[in-house]
């Protein structure tokens, strides 16, 4: 497992330590290249589907028998970390050369998969949704989108194909690093991921008026840039003082004409919206809509909202965070149920088959960054759990 | 006079009915050579000088009579409109035109002048400043601004040669449409400017820290963006509450990373601060600063202040000033005194030499846009006064 890890680590590799294996860049076919060469030199069943995600399979005797999927991602977010991804990959290939080396026959089918373009660079999550049937066509007519595919040999009208069903699956699995710092700062070993944030992201544009902003009545100014300051400051605050769990960021922010001397005239803001809570979610929403209304109206704007992406809040299943707590008490490691206010692939998956999620520490909460660190030990903990819950569940009826 | 507007309204004609004359563009290069012909055609003397500024002058019999300065540009913003700078040029030829046909004898030399990137393509006002000493050295190591130079012949080693002896000159004169209402609203034909705004530019930048939106804990974010915004608000009202007559905007604002998911880390404004009073500007620019200062250690930031650049506060000559509504008399044309609160090259000339601006109403206060407007017979008003004025002012003591 480590060789396959330190051999991830130099694929797409930055100067920062990091990686950058964009979806379908080059750096990420070469990371799927390297899978699949493993996959076969092990013996395991290559398989890819109609959405470019590559898995590997440990078959089971028993015809018909479900399968057991335990996913993660090769892809990484530009100049990311190490340990993102990569420990779901390489802890899930371990998984299936132990059971297979240990000559066990289990009731179950098991499959790593790799999803594509999990992180977003094109399409969030693109994989995961695609295996449960959630890609929307339009996304595909996005035309750069649609020539990356092309390149790596795949066919937009055919994608909808990769959508698996639901009977031939027994449960979804990841290993993957916590985003946040609950875990190091509580000293727990392992994360049981009950639920995942619904997330909701969104442009909203305010129109004014450009003008010199030498010559124009300072009182009679529709200045976009101030009207969504205001937005933004009182958006903040209003999240904070209402919704304790919400999350709440405004990543972007974009000025036209952006001139010195000219009044802003039109300014777009990227906003998301997070919440496990589905109700408390809708809530949130409503009340940033209505404060953009307000910064509109009170700076005499115009102002357009357009959702971008929205993601559903997922609840992952009682059973497999009850055999993810056992294996952990059976490694006399601790563990903590805890929201993942990231979204993962299990998003999705939990729509169609029973999921969980097994979190590691990671030093400082650091994510999506080179600075991303989690002990070995802690890593080999994680996969020890991930194999221990892999079994139980295969077992379960 | 109405011939000549009409072909420079052909010169970088846009299909919006403005004028693109980007400062050294080939569309401002074309009106140079226009300008050049025409003064040759009338029998003018033509000089340049080491700035780039083209001039035709009408000589004095006197040795060692000095000049009478009738300044303008040929060059617009993009996108310009048709009159900004261009009436200046016209009506100053028509003033020359008008006096040698006259074959008055004048005590003094009269000198239409071009001045070379008034509206600051490459540097704001970079002529006028040339022309009285006040370009810095470090503008000539833009190398863009320089290949621009060289260009069109330019040395950026011997642009300082461009300055002049105070004492060859008399005065300094511009014809310019009003950037703002107070004309149109006031019915009334001439604005006698008393006073140019001091203006100065800055990026303040606010330093954060980035992070996965959805994991970073809301309470200990360093949002850089969240800071700037409260500082816009902020700056914002202190100036409507404090200063009255002082003029503030933020004209861009750039985020980075800028990506939906990550927290700000690093955001630059572009602050603007006008005042025609140069002991409130300071007052303006400190509390700006103030309040730039607040925001980042309420919200956990860094911040830096880089000035871009800084242009003084003006005061036009009393004498010119009387001039002018002398002149507005004799043609029974109303007059009123007002500031500028668009930059000119009055601003620099007045260091060296008594100066002074005739501004006439433009519809709708638009200015710097294909919609700038004045009817015909404003400009011709405005000419009669600059050429009463130019007189005056040549045959005063």
């Amino acid at each position: 497992m480590r060789r396959d890890f330190d051999v991830l680590a130099g694929i797409g590799a930055t100067v920062d330590g990091g990686v950058s294996r964009i979806a379908l860049s080059a750096a990420d076919l070469q990371a799927r290249a390297w899978l699949a060469d493993v996959i076969e030199q092990e013996g395991f069943t290559f398989c890819d589907d109609d959405a470019g995600n590559l898995s590997g399979v440990l078959p089971c005797a028993i015809p018909d028998a479900p399968t057991v999927l335990i996913g993660s991602h090769l892809d990484s977010v530009p100049n990311g970390g190490l340990f993102d991804g990569t420990i779901g990959i390489v802890a899930g290939l371990e998984c299936l050369r132990i059971v297979r080396d240990a000559g066990l026959q289990l009731p179950a089918a098991l499959e790593l998969i790799n999803f594509t373009d999990d992180e977003g660079a094109w399409k969030s999550l693109f994989g995961a949704r695609a295996l449960v049937g959630a890609v929307d066509t339009a996304e595909l007519s996005d035309t750069e989108f649609v020539a990356a595919l092309r390149q790596v040999g795949l066919d937009p009208r055919t994608v909808t194909h990769a959508k698996r069903d639901p009977r031939t699956l027994k449960a979804y699995l990841e290993l993957h690093i916590e985003h946040g710092t609950r875990l190091e700062r509580g000293d727990i070993a392992i994360g049981t991921v009950n639920g995942i944030v619904g997330r909701a992201t969104y442009e909203i544009t305010f129109y004014g008026q450009a003008g010199h902003s030498g010559t124009t009545d300072m009182y009679q100014r529709r200045d976009a840039l101030r009207g969504a300051s205001a937005f933004i400051v009182r958006a903040h605050e209003m999240i904070r003082e209402r919704f304790g769990d919400g999350i709440f960021n405004c990543g972007d922010l974009v000025v036209k004409p952006g001139k010195f001397n000219i009044i802003p005239s039109e300014v777009r803001v990227t906003v998301e919206v997070r919440h496990v809570n589905h109700d408390l979610m809708a809530q949130m929403e409503s009340r940033v809509f209505a404060i953009a209304r307000e910064c509109a109206a009170s700076h005499n704007l115009q102002y357009h909202i357009n959702k971008v992406t929205q993601m559903p809040s997922a609840d992952m299943s009682e059973a497999i965070m009850q055999a993810i707590e056992q294996a952990c008490a059976d490694l006399t490691l601790t563990s903590l149920r805890m929201v993942s206010y990231a979204g993962h692939a299990a998003q999705f998956t939990s729509q169609i088959v029973p999921s969980g999620m097994i979190f590691v520490p990671s030093v400082g909460g650091y994510g999506h960054q080179p600075s991303e660190y989690t002990p070995w030990g802690d890593i080999v903990d994680g996969a020890n759990v991930l194999l221990h819950t892999v079994l139980k569940v295969a077992l379960h009826n």
